[in-house]
């Protein structure tokens, strides 16, 4: 390798010099890799007919770039490859959030922490029997093939078809299949938010759909949720002021609070908002998980203008593992959808479209369902009971008759946030209100998800939970008791 | 309901208007609904004690809005609900791009249109046992629960291991799990695109990586691929005018030329790259689809820094309808692609993750892959040669030596998407070149893709598309031997 090195001696460039530049470039190109030995000066100097000085000055050059490095003894080696350094990652990239993902304490016991269905509660039987419907079939090789970005067509049908019995897709509508709900809400954004758009959404609100529209840079006004739902005035007021681009609700069991919105208030809220020209999405993806009491219509079948657009989704009803959602809406809306759809992902997985489509198709889904609203009903009064009975007296919370979660307001000066890490070294864990918040702060506010949980860990862990907090909330009352009492009359 | 209407005698708003809007908000608000009928005049006028001028007075204002239509004989209807009209959607959309998906003729027997494996090929039955392994194990019960944004451990460990041992993964990186290739690329543009960046891409480019970063408000700019991937030269002077923020380049079988870049040219770009400091992508979705020659090293492998990010999927090796692929790249970046993961769609499909993870670690997708590139040499070996016979002599093609396409010049004056209903009307499809093209025209190229096709379709249809292109290039030869003769000399 170095016997072939070229030097022209009529050059004006110094032999040292050219020498110098011939071996930076074998090393930059990699022929020389790092930690690799040069021949010794005298030895290059025979190899390439030059003075032994003039290959000293040109390893003195090297060393000086940093590329070559003496060992005594040894000889000389290459020392650095010559490239540029490494990119700086952490100074090219935005600067990543503080997790606003939820703290999961690994190791409690019982956590109220996530909104998700109870897994021992799947029906694998079922799901398997769906599985070998699916691959026994020769509509197999359709299903592992490239698909459509508007969704798997059996799927789609089945959806469709049901939507229109219930009254809620009308002919001017369209249905497609998401990748869940949460990319249903990120194909919204994508199409309908350019940055600086208003979006009213609830507060408190599900933290996977507040930081999806503020990372789109969306100004996003949050619309008070007591326990019978939205504060219709304080929408009707909001709308005035922010003619907002779109509005997101949830009126079946919302995440975080369980409220629901008695119908009077939907007839309201679809009012208020056509008179905005507001875009109106609704969340049902709670909706079939009602416990106690008469379900309310939804949005999209009372609105006789078909301009809302109503989110399914398989994640709460079903299993979350398997990413599968709808969007129901008006086409031109859909059109667009289908397009963003292609350029996110192309479509959604077709096996799990197959296979929610036999779950649901032969009346596997349906039977799940009346399973999972009778241990839903079981959990949730177990958890209203215990946290009527173990909470301080002064605590709110909502009564939901659905869903997997409930919202709590402890009484001041309590922080749901402080008494969390108390309350995972005792094994319990849950979400401090933060998480959910809009615009208005509750310190006291936390959410319990209940859905995952046995009766009797519900029980437990709110029995722990009460402990603390009653304890805390005592002590509080107490410091208050040391101050001066008030004059007697 | 009507004799409930209270009217205020002693207001200042003359009563017949106090009527008129009583009646407007029973209609706004549904109380009235459309085509139900009012009292006449004569008797709402007895019920609330009012002049019958009152009460007329009121129904013509009614009838002014266009609330009212009175039916001679038959009384006054409601008209309209009062509502506003529905959202004129095409308006407040932004406009729908002309399809970017290509022009599939349902109709064609012959389909050279899609890069897609053939599912004949499918292993139905390795599939099938992968799915008992996955369905039988109590990890089913995670499998089917909420999962996390990084991808499913077991597949994810799987891929990571694969890649360290092949000199791909270094102590630095990190491994996620995608939904397929595409949403790799649509989360890079997520996290690394800013409106008006500059991102080299090759050209010609896969539509979907086109569309996708100018959506995204990106300058797109197209590095020249020619039969030997990309031109260096171009792309170092490219480099040095637009300081781009990202390059895209497919090394292995390139969608649409079928072109691999050899290993000096690999050593070059990474060089070039890296004295740019421009962010280097690697999409290897068809790498593992080599049917002749000494397969070439990944840019990952060869980059000491670290810095390449490689793309990776089953779509193309496996089975498309999954929608599962993966990035390899520096921790940073991979933290921030996690993220944004998270907000996409929670995570990717985990049945899907599963399953295929049992397919690759039982050796059932080696087994399979095995079957795939003998057919795959069959069917490309049986393309070229149809190429060489029946396409003029004048064609310019690539020779690949893999993957799923392969890239044809027509000679001038053929446009290949002229032709193109022609060919599709004998029952043959393709894609035109423009689908592809991102600065520079060639109306004449046009792409073949021939995976999905066994050997005697592609036979088949390359001669009906020989036919086709022959006979109009003899034509176009023709016309041009009409114009008067040079003079002879």
């Amino acid at each position: 390798m170095f016997a072939a090195i070229e030097l022209d001696q009529a050059s004006q460039v110094p032999l040292y010099r050219q020498l110098f530049l011939s071996l930076k470039e074998m090393i930059r190109s990699g022929k020389l890799r790092v930690g690799e030995r040069l021949p010794a000066t005298r030895e290059l100097a025979g190899m390439l007919g030059l003075n032994r000085a003039t290959v000293t000055a040109a390893y003195e050059l090297l060393a000086a770039e940093g590329l070559l490095r003496g060992h005594v003894g040894r000889g000389s080696f290459v020392a650095a490859s010559g490239q540029p350094p490494s990119l700086a990652w952490d100074q090219i990239l935005p600067p990543l959030e503080p997790a606003p993902a939820p703290p999961y304490a690994p190791g409690a016991q019982i956590s109220f922490a996530s909104s998700r269905p109870c897994e021992q509660l799947f029906p694998i039987e079922e799901l398997r029997r769906a599985a070998e419907q699916v691959l026994g079939r020769p509509e197999i090789l359709t299903v592992l093939q490239l698909g459509s970005p508007a969704g798997y067509r059996p799927l789609r049908h089945y959806l469709w078809e049901r939507a229109r019995s219930q009254g809620a897709a009308r002919p001017g509508d369209d249905l497609i299949i998401t990748s869940g709900c949460q990319q249903a809400l990120d194909l919204l954004q994508r199409v309908l938010v350019r940055p600086g758009d208003t979006v009213l959404v609830e507060d408190p609100v599900y933290p996977g759909l507040k930081n999806l529209f503020l990372r789109a840079g969306a100004h996003l006004v949050g619309v008070p949720v007591g326990a019978q739902g939205l504060d219709l005035d304080e929408l009707s007021s909001l709308l005035n002021r922010h003619k907002p681009r779109l509005i997101v609700v949830t009126p079946n069991f919302q995440n975080p609070t369980g409220a629901t919105l008695p119908e009077a208030a939907r007839q309201g809220l679809l009012r208020l908002a056509r008179s905005a020209r507001t875009i109106l999405i609704e969340n049902d993806i709670y909706g079939d998980l009602r416990y106690d009491g008469r379900p309310e219509p939804l949005l999209k079948q009372l609105d006789e203008s078909g301009d809302t657009v109503l989110l399914g989704s398989f994640s709460k009803i079903a299993f979350p593992g398997l990413r599968v959602g709808w969007i129901l809406g008006p086409k031109p809306l859909l059109a667009r959808l289908t397009e963003a759809k292609q350029f996110c992902d192309l479509h959604t997985d077709q096996f799990s479209q197959a296979l929610l489509w036999r779950f649901a198709e032969t009346g596997s889904l349906a039977a799940h369902l009346e399973r999972v609203r009778a241990a839903g009903a079981a959990r949730l009064h177990a958890l209203l009971a215990a946290v009527e009975k173990h909470f301080p007296y002064e605590t709110f919370f909502t009564r939901p008759q659905g869903g997997m979660n409930l919202w709590v307001r402890l009484p001041e000066p309590l922080d749901a946030a402080e008494l969390l890490a108390r309350a995972q070294r005792e094994g319990v864990s849950y979400l401090p209100g933060r998480y959910f918040e809009v615009s208005r702060r509750h310190p006291g506010a936390l959410r319990l998800s209940f859905a995952g949980l046995a009766p009797e860990n519900i029980r437990e862990g709110v029995e722990i939970l009460g402990r603390i907090f009653t304890g805390e909330f005592q002590q509080a009352r107490a410091r208050d008791a040391d101050e001066p009492a008030p004059a007697l009359v």
